[in-house]
Protein backbone atom coordinates (compact mmCIF):
# COMPACT_ATOMS: atom_id res chain seq x y z
CA UNK A 1 0.00 0.00 0.00
CA UNK A 2 1.37 3.78 -0.93
CA UNK A 3 -0.92 5.77 0.46
CA UNK A 4 -1.66 5.89 4.43
CA UNK A 5 -4.66 4.76 6.40
CA UNK A 6 -5.16 7.19 9.48
CA UNK A 7 -8.25 5.91 11.61
CA UNK A 8 -10.39 8.15 14.65
CA UNK A 9 -12.10 5.87 17.22
CA UNK A 10 -13.92 6.89 20.14
CA UNK A 11 -17.41 7.09 21.68
CA UNK A 12 -20.19 9.31 20.31
CA UNK A 13 -19.64 13.44 21.19
CA UNK A 14 -15.94 12.65 21.72
CA UNK A 15 -15.13 15.27 18.81
CA UNK A 16 -13.64 13.12 16.66
CA UNK A 17 -16.00 14.57 13.67
CA UNK A 18 -14.71 17.54 14.34
CA UNK A 19 -11.19 16.71 14.62
CA UNK A 20 -11.52 14.54 11.35
CA UNK A 21 -12.59 17.75 9.21
CA UNK A 22 -9.71 19.87 10.54
CA UNK A 23 -7.40 17.46 10.28
CA UNK A 24 -8.36 17.22 6.37
CA UNK A 25 -8.58 20.80 5.56
CA UNK A 26 -4.83 20.61 7.47
CA UNK A 27 -4.02 17.88 4.99
CA UNK A 28 -5.57 19.29 2.11
CA UNK A 29 -3.88 22.73 3.07
CA UNK A 30 -0.01 20.82 3.08
CA UNK A 31 -0.89 19.57 -0.46
CA UNK A 32 -1.57 16.17 0.42
CA UNK A 33 -4.38 13.96 -1.49
CA UNK A 34 -6.93 12.88 0.99
CA UNK A 35 -10.03 11.39 1.78
CA UNK A 36 -12.13 12.22 4.59
CA UNK A 37 -14.85 8.59 5.25
CA UNK A 38 -16.64 6.80 7.85
CA UNK A 39 -18.43 3.88 8.98
CA UNK A 40 -20.55 2.45 9.34
CA UNK A 41 -21.46 4.37 5.14
CA UNK A 42 -18.65 6.05 3.50
CA UNK A 43 -20.18 4.13 -0.20
CA UNK A 44 -24.30 4.15 -1.46
CA UNK A 45 -24.88 0.56 -0.27
CA UNK A 46 -22.50 1.18 2.81
CA UNK A 47 -25.01 4.10 3.89
CA UNK A 48 -27.82 1.77 3.25
CA UNK A 49 -26.90 -0.88 5.99
CA UNK A 50 -26.28 2.09 8.12
CA UNK A 51 -29.69 3.21 7.92
CA UNK A 52 -31.10 -0.71 8.95
CA UNK A 53 -28.37 -0.49 12.06
CA UNK A 54 -29.39 3.13 13.28
CA UNK A 55 -32.99 3.11 12.41
CA UNK A 56 -34.72 3.66 16.12
CA UNK A 57 -37.90 0.68 16.95
CA UNK A 58 -36.37 -1.69 14.58
CA UNK A 59 -35.37 -4.62 16.07
CA UNK A 60 -32.07 -5.59 15.37
CA UNK A 61 -30.51 -8.42 17.60
CA UNK A 62 -26.58 -8.25 18.28
CA UNK A 63 -25.62 -10.91 16.36
CA UNK A 64 -27.40 -9.53 12.75
CA UNK A 65 -25.94 -5.51 13.87
CA UNK A 66 -22.73 -7.20 14.14
CA UNK A 67 -22.97 -8.87 11.27
CA UNK A 68 -24.24 -5.55 9.33
CA UNK A 69 -21.60 -3.40 10.53
CA UNK A 70 -19.07 -6.17 8.90
CA UNK A 71 -21.15 -5.76 5.61
CA UNK A 72 -20.90 -2.09 5.64
CA UNK A 73 -17.17 -2.43 6.37
CA UNK A 74 -16.78 -4.98 3.87
CA UNK A 75 -18.12 -3.00 1.04
CA UNK A 76 -16.40 0.52 2.39
CA UNK A 77 -13.24 -1.56 2.55
CA UNK A 78 -13.38 -3.02 -1.16
CA UNK A 79 -14.61 -0.41 -3.05
CA UNK A 80 -13.31 3.26 -1.52
CA UNK A 81 -10.49 2.72 0.91
CA UNK A 82 -8.29 -0.14 -0.93
CA UNK A 83 -8.48 1.60 -3.86
CA UNK A 84 -7.59 4.96 -2.40
CA UNK A 85 -4.85 3.99 -0.64
CA UNK A 86 -3.16 1.99 -3.84
CA UNK A 87 -3.63 5.52 -5.57
CA UNK A 88 -0.76 7.14 -2.77
CA UNK A 89 -4.04 8.79 -0.94
CA UNK A 90 -4.02 9.33 2.99
CA UNK A 91 -7.36 7.79 3.89
CA UNK A 92 -8.99 9.34 7.12
CA UNK A 93 -12.37 7.11 8.83
CA UNK A 94 -14.17 7.63 11.45
CA UNK A 95 -14.69 4.55 12.91
CA UNK A 96 -13.11 1.19 11.87
CA UNK A 97 -12.52 -2.13 13.88
CA UNK A 98 -11.95 -1.38 16.89
CA UNK A 99 -15.34 0.50 16.98
CA UNK A 100 -17.02 -2.76 16.76
CA UNK A 101 -15.26 -4.74 19.56
CA UNK A 102 -15.89 -1.44 21.57
CA UNK A 103 -19.54 -1.81 20.82
CA UNK A 104 -20.52 -5.42 19.65
CA UNK A 105 -17.85 -6.71 22.24
CA UNK A 106 -16.89 -4.97 25.55
CA UNK A 107 -20.70 -3.09 24.93
CA UNK A 108 -23.04 -5.90 23.95
CA UNK A 109 -20.79 -8.82 25.40
CA UNK A 110 -20.37 -11.00 21.60
CA UNK A 111 -16.95 -12.71 22.23
CA UNK A 112 -14.02 -10.79 20.93
CA UNK A 113 -12.60 -13.76 19.19
CA UNK A 114 -15.94 -13.94 17.08
CA UNK A 115 -15.50 -10.29 16.31
CA UNK A 116 -11.76 -10.57 15.57
CA UNK A 117 -12.88 -13.06 12.99
CA UNK A 118 -15.24 -10.76 11.18
CA UNK A 119 -13.23 -7.62 10.87
CA UNK A 120 -10.66 -9.98 9.66
CA UNK A 121 -12.76 -11.53 6.64
CA UNK A 122 -14.58 -7.75 6.39
CA UNK A 123 -11.26 -5.76 5.90
CA UNK A 124 -9.43 -7.90 3.66
CA UNK A 125 -6.69 -7.83 6.53
CA UNK A 126 -6.16 -4.20 6.19
CA UNK A 127 -5.31 -2.18 9.12
CA UNK A 128 -4.63 1.52 10.14
CA UNK A 129 -1.34 3.24 10.11
CA UNK A 130 -2.03 4.85 13.18
CA UNK A 131 -5.32 5.13 15.65
CA UNK A 132 -6.50 8.33 17.33
CA UNK A 133 -8.51 7.15 19.86
CA UNK A 134 -10.51 9.68 21.55
CA UNK A 135 -11.94 9.21 25.32
CA UNK A 136 -13.45 12.05 27.09
CA UNK A 137 -14.28 12.05 31.10
CA UNK A 138 -17.95 11.27 32.20
CA UNK A 139 -17.97 14.94 32.86
CA UNK A 140 -17.99 16.30 29.88
CA UNK A 141 -20.23 13.78 28.00
CA UNK A 142 -23.06 14.70 29.94
CA UNK A 143 -22.11 18.08 29.53
CA UNK A 144 -22.84 17.82 25.99
CA UNK A 145 -26.09 17.01 26.31
CA UNK A 146 -27.65 19.15 24.05
CA UNK A 147 -27.32 16.76 21.57
CA UNK A 148 -30.06 15.09 20.14
CA UNK A 149 -30.53 11.34 21.34
CA UNK A 150 -31.62 10.47 17.80
CA UNK A 151 -30.74 6.92 16.99
CA UNK A 152 -30.73 3.49 19.31
CA UNK A 153 -27.03 3.18 20.11
CA UNK A 154 -27.25 7.05 21.20
CA UNK A 155 -29.90 5.76 23.99
CA UNK A 156 -27.57 3.38 25.37
CA UNK A 157 -26.82 4.07 28.95
CA UNK A 158 -23.77 5.16 31.29
CA UNK A 159 -23.15 1.75 32.30
CA UNK A 160 -22.45 0.96 28.31
CA UNK A 161 -20.05 3.61 28.05
CA UNK A 162 -17.92 3.05 31.09
CA UNK A 163 -17.38 -0.67 29.44
CA UNK A 164 -16.34 0.55 26.02
CA UNK A 165 -14.42 3.32 27.41
CA UNK A 166 -12.20 0.15 29.47
CA UNK A 167 -12.31 -1.49 26.34
CA UNK A 168 -10.98 1.18 24.30
CA UNK A 169 -8.88 1.34 26.88
CA UNK A 170 -7.52 -2.17 26.75
CA UNK A 171 -7.35 -2.01 22.59
CA UNK A 172 -5.09 0.84 22.56
CA UNK A 173 -2.57 -1.20 24.68
CA UNK A 174 -2.34 -3.93 22.64
CA UNK A 175 -2.75 -2.38 19.32
CA UNK A 176 0.20 -1.34 16.60
CA UNK A 177 0.30 2.57 16.66
CA UNK A 178 -2.66 3.61 18.69
CA UNK A 179 -2.64 6.47 20.69
CA UNK A 180 -5.22 7.57 23.60
CA UNK A 181 -5.90 11.64 22.89
CA UNK A 182 -7.83 13.21 25.80
CA UNK A 183 -11.04 14.38 24.52
CA UNK A 184 -11.60 16.71 27.25
CA UNK A 185 -9.13 19.08 26.15
CA UNK A 186 -9.66 22.00 23.89
CA UNK A 187 -10.25 21.61 20.38
CA UNK A 188 -6.84 23.76 19.47
CA UNK A 189 -4.97 21.45 21.82
CA UNK A 190 -6.46 18.29 20.66
CA UNK A 191 -5.94 19.48 16.88
CA UNK A 192 -2.00 20.13 18.09
CA UNK A 193 -1.60 16.58 19.40
CA UNK A 194 -3.09 14.83 16.43
CA UNK A 195 -0.35 16.32 14.04
CA UNK A 196 2.29 15.83 16.34
CA UNK A 197 1.39 12.19 16.22
CA UNK A 198 0.58 12.66 12.46
CA UNK A 199 4.65 14.29 12.27
CA UNK A 200 5.75 11.36 14.89
CA UNK A 201 4.32 9.01 12.02
CA UNK A 202 6.00 10.57 9.03
CA UNK A 203 2.75 11.48 7.42
CA UNK A 204 3.40 14.88 7.71
CA UNK A 205 6.66 16.86 7.87
CA UNK B 1 -35.13 -28.46 20.32
CA UNK B 2 -38.72 -30.02 20.35
CA UNK B 3 -39.83 -28.68 17.06
CA UNK B 4 -38.57 -29.84 13.41
CA UNK B 5 -36.48 -27.66 11.08
CA UNK B 6 -36.86 -28.48 7.51
CA UNK B 7 -35.36 -26.11 5.08
CA UNK B 8 -36.12 -26.57 1.55
CA UNK B 9 -32.85 -25.46 -0.90
CA UNK B 10 -32.20 -25.03 -4.93
CA UNK B 11 -31.72 -22.37 -7.45
CA UNK B 12 -34.23 -19.74 -8.26
CA UNK B 13 -37.08 -21.47 -10.71
CA UNK B 14 -36.67 -24.91 -9.17
CA UNK B 15 -39.84 -24.72 -7.99
CA UNK B 16 -39.20 -25.29 -4.04
CA UNK B 17 -42.05 -22.06 -2.98
CA UNK B 18 -44.34 -24.22 -4.84
CA UNK B 19 -43.84 -27.55 -2.88
CA UNK B 20 -43.26 -25.62 0.72
CA UNK B 21 -46.68 -24.02 0.45
CA UNK B 22 -48.26 -27.48 -0.77
CA UNK B 23 -46.24 -29.21 2.14
CA UNK B 24 -47.44 -26.29 4.45
CA UNK B 25 -50.74 -26.55 3.39
CA UNK B 26 -50.20 -30.87 3.82
CA UNK B 27 -48.87 -30.28 7.71
CA UNK B 28 -51.58 -28.07 8.42
CA UNK B 29 -54.48 -30.29 7.27
CA UNK B 30 -52.68 -32.98 9.72
CA UNK B 31 -52.79 -30.69 12.49
CA UNK B 32 -49.31 -29.65 12.86
CA UNK B 33 -48.64 -26.62 14.34
CA UNK B 34 -46.05 -24.80 11.28
CA UNK B 35 -44.62 -21.86 9.80
CA UNK B 36 -43.43 -20.87 6.67
CA UNK B 37 -40.67 -18.98 6.42
CA UNK B 38 -38.16 -17.85 3.79
CA UNK B 39 -34.31 -16.65 3.57
CA UNK B 40 -32.99 -13.89 3.13
CA UNK B 41 -35.56 -12.41 4.84
CA UNK B 42 -38.56 -13.74 7.37
CA UNK B 43 -38.40 -10.73 9.18
CA UNK B 44 -39.40 -7.29 9.13
CA UNK B 45 -35.54 -6.40 9.83
CA UNK B 46 -34.20 -9.31 7.45
CA UNK B 47 -36.70 -8.37 4.68
CA UNK B 48 -34.82 -4.82 4.78
CA UNK B 49 -31.74 -6.32 4.68
CA UNK B 50 -33.12 -8.52 1.35
CA UNK B 51 -34.09 -5.30 -0.78
CA UNK B 52 -30.42 -4.23 -0.29
CA UNK B 53 -28.82 -7.56 -1.51
CA UNK B 54 -31.27 -8.13 -4.56
CA UNK B 55 -31.48 -4.24 -5.67
CA UNK B 56 -30.79 -4.27 -9.36
CA UNK B 57 -27.49 -1.77 -10.22
CA UNK B 58 -26.37 -1.30 -6.47
CA UNK B 59 -22.35 -2.06 -6.09
CA UNK B 60 -22.88 -4.86 -3.65
CA UNK B 61 -19.24 -6.55 -3.29
CA UNK B 62 -19.45 -10.63 -3.08
CA UNK B 63 -18.34 -10.59 0.65
CA UNK B 64 -21.04 -7.53 1.19
CA UNK B 65 -23.61 -9.52 0.11
CA UNK B 66 -22.26 -12.52 1.82
CA UNK B 67 -21.93 -10.66 5.28
CA UNK B 68 -25.81 -9.26 4.18
CA UNK B 69 -26.68 -12.76 4.14
CA UNK B 70 -25.56 -13.73 7.35
CA UNK B 71 -26.83 -10.82 9.07
CA UNK B 72 -30.07 -11.89 7.49
CA UNK B 73 -29.55 -15.40 8.75
CA UNK B 74 -28.36 -14.58 12.71
CA UNK B 75 -31.49 -12.16 12.94
CA UNK B 76 -33.97 -14.41 11.28
CA UNK B 77 -32.61 -17.28 13.23
CA UNK B 78 -32.99 -15.65 16.98
CA UNK B 79 -35.95 -13.86 16.00
CA UNK B 80 -38.23 -16.51 14.28
CA UNK B 81 -36.84 -20.03 14.21
CA UNK B 82 -35.52 -20.72 17.41
CA UNK B 83 -38.21 -19.63 19.57
CA UNK B 84 -40.72 -21.78 17.02
CA UNK B 85 -38.39 -24.49 17.54
CA UNK B 86 -38.45 -24.07 21.07
CA UNK B 87 -42.22 -24.21 21.04
CA UNK B 88 -42.04 -27.60 18.96
CA UNK B 89 -43.09 -26.31 15.77
CA UNK B 90 -42.45 -27.66 12.29
CA UNK B 91 -40.12 -24.58 11.26
CA UNK B 92 -40.41 -25.13 6.82
CA UNK B 93 -37.85 -22.54 5.64
CA UNK B 94 -36.99 -21.70 2.16
CA UNK B 95 -33.26 -21.41 1.42
CA UNK B 96 -30.64 -21.63 4.51
CA UNK B 97 -26.87 -21.78 4.68
CA UNK B 98 -26.87 -24.83 1.95
CA UNK B 99 -27.79 -21.89 -0.70
CA UNK B 100 -24.84 -19.31 0.86
CA UNK B 101 -22.21 -22.07 -0.20
CA UNK B 102 -23.55 -22.99 -3.11
CA UNK B 103 -23.98 -18.75 -4.58
CA UNK B 104 -21.23 -17.11 -2.86
CA UNK B 105 -19.08 -20.07 -2.19
CA UNK B 106 -19.31 -22.46 -5.01
CA UNK B 107 -20.77 -19.10 -7.51
CA UNK B 108 -18.52 -16.64 -6.35
CA UNK B 109 -15.64 -18.20 -5.39
CA UNK B 110 -15.48 -17.13 -1.76
CA UNK B 111 -13.53 -19.92 0.31
CA UNK B 112 -16.04 -22.51 1.76
CA UNK B 113 -14.07 -22.04 5.13
CA UNK B 114 -14.98 -18.40 5.34
CA UNK B 115 -19.02 -19.03 4.71
CA UNK B 116 -18.49 -22.36 7.31
CA UNK B 117 -17.12 -19.61 10.07
CA UNK B 118 -19.79 -17.32 9.09
CA UNK B 119 -22.63 -19.86 8.68
CA UNK B 120 -21.75 -21.13 12.10
CA UNK B 121 -21.62 -17.82 13.64
CA UNK B 122 -25.37 -16.48 12.48
CA UNK B 123 -26.98 -20.02 13.26
CA UNK B 124 -25.52 -20.10 16.57
CA UNK B 125 -25.35 -23.51 15.58
CA UNK B 126 -28.95 -24.42 14.53
CA UNK B 127 -29.03 -27.30 11.81
CA UNK B 128 -31.79 -28.54 9.76
CA UNK B 129 -33.44 -31.76 10.32
CA UNK B 130 -34.19 -32.59 6.88
CA UNK B 131 -32.74 -30.50 3.66
CA UNK B 132 -34.49 -31.22 0.52
CA UNK B 133 -32.31 -29.50 -2.57
CA UNK B 134 -34.38 -29.63 -5.76
CA UNK B 135 -32.43 -29.57 -8.63
CA UNK B 136 -33.49 -29.48 -11.99
CA UNK B 137 -31.38 -30.01 -15.69
CA UNK B 138 -31.09 -26.34 -17.70
CA UNK B 139 -33.38 -27.74 -20.05
CA UNK B 140 -36.21 -27.42 -17.68
CA UNK B 141 -34.76 -24.36 -16.32
CA UNK B 142 -34.73 -22.16 -19.84
CA UNK B 143 -38.38 -23.84 -20.25
CA UNK B 144 -39.40 -21.55 -17.48
CA UNK B 145 -38.29 -18.47 -19.21
CA UNK B 146 -41.56 -16.62 -18.94
CA UNK B 147 -40.16 -15.91 -15.52
CA UNK B 148 -39.09 -12.02 -15.32
CA UNK B 149 -35.59 -11.77 -14.67
CA UNK B 150 -36.04 -9.40 -11.84
CA UNK B 151 -32.97 -8.85 -9.80
CA UNK B 152 -29.42 -9.00 -9.54
CA UNK B 153 -29.24 -12.64 -8.98
CA UNK B 154 -31.42 -13.52 -11.65
CA UNK B 155 -29.28 -12.39 -13.90
CA UNK B 156 -26.14 -14.62 -13.32
CA UNK B 157 -25.03 -16.49 -16.25
CA UNK B 158 -25.70 -20.81 -16.72
CA UNK B 159 -21.68 -21.20 -16.38
CA UNK B 160 -22.69 -20.03 -12.52
CA UNK B 161 -25.55 -22.48 -12.24
CA UNK B 162 -23.74 -25.22 -13.38
CA UNK B 163 -21.03 -24.60 -10.51
CA UNK B 164 -24.34 -24.20 -7.75
CA UNK B 165 -25.16 -27.65 -9.54
CA UNK B 166 -22.16 -29.10 -8.54
CA UNK B 167 -21.74 -27.40 -5.02
CA UNK B 168 -25.64 -28.54 -4.51
CA UNK B 169 -24.34 -32.33 -5.22
CA UNK B 170 -21.16 -31.84 -2.98
CA UNK B 171 -23.03 -30.45 -0.05
CA UNK B 172 -26.18 -33.34 -0.29
CA UNK B 173 -22.60 -35.99 -0.07
CA UNK B 174 -21.26 -34.50 3.15
CA UNK B 175 -24.91 -33.02 5.02
CA UNK B 176 -26.24 -35.47 7.11
CA UNK B 177 -30.21 -35.71 6.28
CA UNK B 178 -29.85 -33.99 2.72
CA UNK B 179 -31.69 -35.57 -0.09
CA UNK B 180 -31.73 -34.47 -3.68
CA UNK B 181 -35.04 -34.05 -5.22
CA UNK B 182 -35.89 -34.36 -8.95
CA UNK B 183 -37.22 -31.34 -10.00
CA UNK B 184 -37.95 -32.08 -13.79
CA UNK B 185 -40.81 -34.28 -12.11
CA UNK B 186 -44.38 -32.83 -11.87
CA UNK B 187 -45.12 -31.24 -8.86
CA UNK B 188 -47.47 -34.20 -7.65
CA UNK B 189 -44.73 -37.16 -7.69
CA UNK B 190 -42.47 -34.35 -6.47
CA UNK B 191 -44.63 -33.42 -3.80
CA UNK B 192 -45.07 -37.19 -2.70
CA UNK B 193 -41.47 -37.40 -2.53
CA UNK B 194 -41.17 -34.76 -0.19
CA UNK B 195 -43.66 -36.54 1.94
CA UNK B 196 -42.45 -39.76 1.89
CA UNK B 197 -38.65 -38.40 3.39
CA UNK B 198 -41.12 -36.26 6.05
CA UNK B 199 -42.92 -39.97 6.98
CA UNK B 200 -39.04 -41.86 6.80
CA UNK B 201 -37.93 -39.26 9.05
CA UNK B 202 -41.32 -39.51 11.48
CA UNK B 203 -41.91 -36.01 10.96
CA UNK B 204 -45.50 -37.09 9.81
CA UNK B 205 -47.01 -40.48 10.34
Amino acid sequence: MKGKFIVLEGPDRCGKSTQAKMLYNQLVARGKDVILTREPGGTPTAERIRQIVLEPGLDVRPLAELLLYEASRAQHTQEKILPALEEGKIVLCERYTMSTCAYQGYGRGIPLETIDTLNQIATHGNRPDLTLVFLMSDKYFTQRGEYLFSDRLEQEDLAFRQKMRKGYLDMIERTPNAYLIDADKNISDIQSRVLELLKEHQIID
